[in-house]
């Protein structure tokens, strides 16, 4: 063998991918078809499977072969191959077992008694879960800052964002801030004026199904190799060679399911496309959570909300779920684009959801350097609202800090993620209306390849072969530029 | 600890059973739900698990667990679950992995093949492969023999039927054989002056699935720990805690689901009654192929094709399928009990049912132990299906000795167990009526609480408590007796 620790860290992430096989599988028959009375088997075969995972990625035998592959004539693929390998060896190697263990028993704790917390509005409930969380979140930080000379916020963000900072995050979500709030007032004002058809439901599921599956097919699905099912928490899971998307439906609103099967679509075709031949190693997988994310809002933000797509499946939403005047083109594009500032991130439209992200990028920032404690939370929180979308959260934690599951566990460095592949999105979109200037009107015609064949080449068929920069780089000519998120903004909403 | 080495087996078969419901659950998953393009990864990820168990089942460390146990002071109960553990681990370790893994590839190849060949009659053709799994399992036998005193064929028998052997089996088939011919003679006699209205289809599936779940609930199958889903070949799978049943619809037909079910349902409340506390412990597991049989046909052939139960949901059937003179009960039970002897055994009725298994165990006894070779199947097979069935299968590959997946990969020594399982199943309903002779009426009226108390106190809830024959004993107060099957044949069809 040409390159024999090199070849055996191949065969241990190897072994590594067909274990995360199962429990892809397993997590998503849990999430989309387990009957409640599996969950505790469930929950010990998935920890028993967890343990082998970590067991694998811990074993001396590893370490050694990545060491002694850096010493090997590898090629640049190779090389590339080797990084992706070193970093998910670390970010398994770097944490002691307490560390890990403390975290996992504290974050469920936590978490489990927040869904009944939230309900109630009971902040100091959860503050009581919640300090140990926070504690335990900063000492992880501490020592992946110790391992990497980064600060400790930007060691966790480098968990989800690898290579971004919070100086980069602060400069990019600095500029948003400027232009964000005048935009939205802008943009309000101007919709005051729009008459809006709402639709009448009820909207048979079986129909919402169907509609779903036809645009999943147009956005080029692959259903050889997935499938489309029904959780409470809409996800996209499964495997590269076999993507399980989920979606909810409700009877009276079809947007949120037909909108969110096009947005888990975006990152179900990510996976179908990523190399097949590189599938089993962390150089042929994704490439992080935000150029994740970036995909499936290139579907849903660029793509999905555009007057074009939404004019292309108009006749689809007619022919699914009946004839009426709400679903004429111009009037989807409307419904699809109006801006109301309200409570919750996942409820906010495209225009108001980056000031949800800045705010929770912000006040987790300084709670995990230590500027902040867990009790100032909701003051800030109250405070950011007020500033950013106008809106008064005083004493509602419910819809407030008590809103997202994120913190609970303590997946703090996540939330950026989020606009960030906003940003992407809209970076791509304009390198990609560069060279196909006609882009609405081919989309219109129902000609998707444009945008298909781009991300085809420059991100899907790329996986992590570049770290985030480079791959952004060479895909749109320059480095991540928010100045292409304002500009959609203001191209679709002003 | 008091006994250290039993504690130690029993936290390695803990975590087999976790692997264990990995397993099922991908099982299921590949056969119910998978899309064709996750198949090659999926391989992978089931091979890397069985690898996995295998290792676990082999370590030297559980060798010497099992051994020291032994000689710890256990009670009845710990000794009972150390003999299965034995069992399981004999099975496990007994043969050297050359030949476990010439069987599979052996047995895989075979079976590939013989989708194609059987189709075509193919015999000269299937027979290349199918020696080579012949002379593997030969190989197997004898090793497995030579461990356990026990002949060639009775040690295949052991790996489904623990306990049971060819002198008893011939024994009790002899039997059969003796008055089963005629029997069904008699029957044919009398059913060709009875006049059956057929059923008229289309049934839209929608309304059979809605049929089948109506009649589980009525059955007692706990929709919180179970599915009922579809796959090509009905089976039940996943785990004692989540019970995966799947069934196959027919638009012209909704017999076969809906008895299908019936007896699906039947091996799911075995599984989803056995003793939780043991679940993850042999002992705590499923007796025996043969005794999983008993239960599904104790569902199926004593319940669910009794005129009583059929009276008993006939109106169920009006209600989901419509009104129609077929689905009279006494039609229903007409239909459920045609007799007509044909070609293929999974298609067979109750009566015909036990000549088909008859055949195949005289023919692969022999087969094993030498008496005969591959190349004899035919012409015994055309030979023993006009003695028992009276039906000509000369030259018709196909619909003979090619029809059964069960040789394909080497599963000698399976097909006993189905006609045991309707012994064993005939045996309880005797002693059932034994102390409830109004047996009938109370189905009829949709008191089923006297089968399901009784094979809960005597089947379920014993799990692998008593090797098989104790089983039978203690509950029915009798070894296995075939004179009760041959009763309730004679009863229900003359
Ligand atoms: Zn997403
Ligand atoms: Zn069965």
């Amino acid at each position: 063998m040409t390159n024999p620790a090199y070849q055996a860290a191949v065969a241990a992430f190897t072994r590594l991918y067909r274990y995360q096989h199962l429990a892809a599988i397993a997590g998503w028959d849990q999430a989309a078809m387990m009957p409640p009375g599996g969950n505790a088997a469930r929950g010990a075969a998935m920890a028993e499977l967890q343990l082998l995972m970590h067991g694998l990625l811990t074993a001396p035998a590893l370490q050694q072969a990545l060491q002694a592959a850096a010493q090997e004539s590898l090629s640049d693929a190779e090389r590339a191959s080797l990084r992706e390998m070193k970093r998910v060896w670390q970010s398994a190697n770097l944490l002691p077992a307490r560390l890990v263990e403390a975290k996992s028993l504290a974050g469920s704790r936590c978490e489990h008694a927040w869904r009944e917390q939230r309900k109630a509005g009971d902040w100091q409930g959860f503050l009581s879960n919640f300090r140990e969380v926070v504690q335990l979140a900063r000492e992880e930080a501490q020592l992946l800052a110790e391992a990497s000379g980064k600060s400790r916020y930007d060691a966790l963000l480098d968990k989800y964002e690898p290579g971004m900072s919070s100086t980069e995050l602060e400069r990019i979500f600095g500029d948003v801030k400027g232009w964000l709030p005048g935009l939205i007032r802008q943009v309000m004002d101007k919709q005051a004026g729009e008459t809006l058809v709402a639709a009448q439901g009820p909207f048979a599921v079986a129909q919402q199904r169907a509609l779903g599956v036809e645009i999943m097919g147009l956005l080029g699905f692959d259903f050889d190799a997935g499938r489309l099912d029904v959780s409470v928490h809409p996800f996209c899971g499964g495997v590269a060679e076999d993507v399980r998307i989920t979606t909810r439906y409700r009877d009276d609103d079809f947007m949120q399911s037909m909108m969110g099967i096009v947005h888990e679509t975006g990152h179900a075709r990510y996976e179908q496309r990523l190399p097949r031949e590189l599938a089993h190693l962390p150089v042929g997988q994704a490439r992080s959570m935000g150029i994740h994310e970036s995909q499936s809002l290139s579907f849903e933000m660029q793509l999905g909300r555009s007057p074009a797509f939404l004019s292309l499946i108009a006749p689809m939403v007619k022919k699914h779920l009946g004839e009426q005047p709400a679903f004429d083109a111009a009037n989807l594009a409307r419904m699809y684009s109006r801006v109301r500032p309200g409570f919750i991130r996942v409820d906010a439209d495209e225009l108001t959801y980056p000031a949800h992200v800045i705010l929770r990028f912000e006040i987790e920032r300084a709670l995990i350097e230590g500027e902040i404690e867990a009790e100032d939370i909701p003051a800030l929180w109250d405070e950011k609202m007020q500033a950013y979308l106008g809106v008064d959260t005083r004493g509602n934690y419910r819809d407030g800090c008590l809103q997202d599951i994120h913190w609970t566990d303590g997946s703090f460095g996540y939330f950026p993620s989020y606009t960030l592949g906003a940003m992407y999105a809209a970076q791509y979109f304009a390198a990609i209306r560069r060279s196909v200037p006609d882009l609405d009107a081919r989309i219109a015609a129902g000609d998707l390849a444009p945008v298909m064949d781009w991300l085809d080449a420059n991100i899907w068929s790329q996986a992590s072969r570049w770290e985030t920069g480079e791959l952004v780089q060479r895909a749109t000519g320059e480095a991540l530029n928010p100045a292409h998120f304002r500009a959609h903004l203001e191209a679709r909403y002003l």
